[in-house]
């Protein structure tokens, strides 16, 4: 998307690759929303570096880094002997491999990259087939929300308040996002509609990166605390809820979100207020049974016992980053301790649809859908 | 309650009284949770001071430091002259009012304190009456507050996990509190229970306030973020829950309090858990007929893109307040704005119950008990 950084605005994607100088180019998300930056990564140790050390983050966007990454570490390699090749591609998988061992879309792209490169018959051709794939990969990612965009859009009429959570916009993806695409793409065709960003505590996603793409993207917003949505829904200010997921189960609907998630469609429904959770198709899981089942991840006490901010005043506004070192302040009572449950469970019964590259689905429907929606029994 | 501050166990109330000084002495609540103090004001002036600079804040706390100056600009008056010690005590009554110029407990408290005083036939007995009149305001707080707990003590058993959020805890009162007085009681009976403080975005009373409180009296608690009420609920983690109300309306039982409260009321009712409102009965509104017409500050926008706290590592604890300096952190996209209602109101229908000094209510009848509940038709 596009991303005005000292004066100029420019089209960008969360991830690229620079052939020129074989790299692979990433937003650096640890610095927004207070700085832009674009780190090139020189080498694949590198790239499984930035995914460790969460550079890049988002489903969609780990995959096509990693993706790009297998490439780059093919490409690096000087010689003709094509098992010499194949060990060395096998090092460079595992190592952005394990850059994220508990996350599944670096590894399934990377398995697509290899399946296409197989074909090759020398070291050449294998090496232009791994880019080539990869680049596949990413552009795939890009027309799938671009897909969820247009289906999405029929939602959104002009004058709508949209409430979103977390960040399911394009920084997690190569471009475009999920929960974002049907924004951008009424956006373009013209609609005039105002978002409110739910801060997303502890990790304020929304109130940095979601706000930050809206920005950028000069869609009219607002941050809100967690808190006040339901006296917004209670005060006929919101028309349409749009989230993303992390896992979705295709047997029962279920959707796994980010915390508080749960909430906002327990919220939405008592306020007949449309519920809609944008998806790519490889978020979605058809073999677990029950959301219950889902592993919810307990992350970092500090997160809810703190934050993480530019350090200034509560009255100036945050222009130049260079006078605002990034700073954590323990807000909590120093002797109490917290919990942190990182994701929730909203059941099918809470969803109006899911929107979905191939269209926009009913909960329950997508198991009958499954065909359409890309799984192979 | 008890405070333990430089190793030394001690009671204190959040409003009390120094005779031999003729002092106000507060708990300087902005320091908190990071450092204990007590702040005893000099003369009226301050003591009006502190109300507006909110060293001391909440609905029965600022009533009786109202109170309590009201006697103290008394007792500094020196002369003999009726008429004189009239007129000064309308200007200390017209200082201490425009403090809060929109609250109403200081109002209240000091009419309550006046009516006491015009008994008296001399300077001397005027200002002793003054004085006796303000104390027993602030026992009256208190006793209040006790039989709250009281009465909610008994919704509670060993085992529980309970929700509270926000802070109706004795730092709001001259001691004990509102949603906390249960808590403490069923304690002092020897029941072992674990509370859920909601962090309570945007000013985060929940984090700072009532882990301070729940810390100091050893009751077993954690913070969670806002966010995660609805997944442990869906869990079976929580049994019960409890706050306070800013304004109760006696005709309807719709209560208005800190945003983020009817989302808990909501997802309490979906999840079958009881859901409690603590207050003491100055807080009843017995005139107003709807809770729509109730007005929603819209507070500052800072509140929510930023947060304050003692800046430190996420690592550390904060121990010595002296080397962690409170700071605020901007933490959302420079360029966005926010949202900020700071209350939210909730129906009847969502209340299980009214805890009061005199007895728990339905919310609903809280108008055919209005006699028990002090009203004066």
């Amino acid at each position: 998307m596009n991303v005005t950084a000292r004066g100029c605005t420019q089209h960008y994607r969360t991830v690229a690759f620079d052939r020129a100088h074989n790299a692979v180019l990433l937003i650096e998300q640890r610095l927004l929303p207070h700085e832009f930056k674009i780190v090139a990564t020189k080498n694949f140790r590198e790239t499984a570096g930035a995914i460790r050390d969460m550079i890049v983050r988002g489903a969609g966007a780990i995959g096509a880094t990693a993706a790009y990454g297998l490439a780059q570490g093919a490409l690096a390699f000087p010689g003709r002997d094509l098992p010499k090749f194949r060990r060395h591609v096998e090092a460079v998988y595992q190592t952005l491999k394990s850059a994220r061992p508990t996350a599944v879309d670096p590894v399934n792209a990377m398995n697509g990259v290899r399946a296409v490169m197989r074909a090759g018959r020398t070291v050449a051709e294998q090496q232009s087939l791994a880019l080539a794939a990869a680049e596949e990969f990413a552009n795939e990612d890009v027309r799938h929300c671009g897909e969820i965009g247009r289906h999405g859009a029929k939602l959104i009429c002009s004058g709508m308040k949209i409430l979103t959570h977390c960040n399911a916009g394009w920084l997690a993806f190569v471009d475009v996002g999920s929960a974002t695409a049907p924004m951008y793409a009424a956006q373009a065709q013209g609609k005039k509609f105002h978002v409110f960003c739910d801060e997303t505590r502890p990790r304020s996603q929304g109130a940095t990166l979601t706000a930050w793409e809206l920005a950028q993207q000069k869609v009219s917003h607002q941050i809100i605390a967690d808190n006040a949505a339901g006296h917004l829904m209670q005060r006929g200010e919101i028309d349409l809820v749009i989230v993303g997921s992390d896992r979705t189960l295709g047997r029962t609907g279920e959707v796994a979100n980010k915390i508080g998630t749960y909430t906002k469609a327990v919220l939405a429904q008592r306020h007949d207020i449309p519920f809609y959770v944008a998806i790519p198709l490889s978020t979605i899981d058809w073999n677990m049974k029950r959301g219950f089942d889902i592993p919810i991840e307990e992350r970092s006490e500090c997160e809810v016992l703190g934050a993480w901010g530019a350090l200034t005043s509560p009255k100036s506004e945050v222009r130049s980053p260079k006078s605002a070192p990034r700073a954590y302040v323990r807000v909590a009572n120093p002797t109490s301790r917290a919990r942190n449950p990182g994701f929730d469970v909203t059941p099918a019964e809470l969803i109006t649809g899911i929107i979905t590259p191939a269209g926009i689905f009913k909960p329950r429907e997508l198991w009958k859908n499954r065909c359409k929606l890309g799984f192979a029994d």
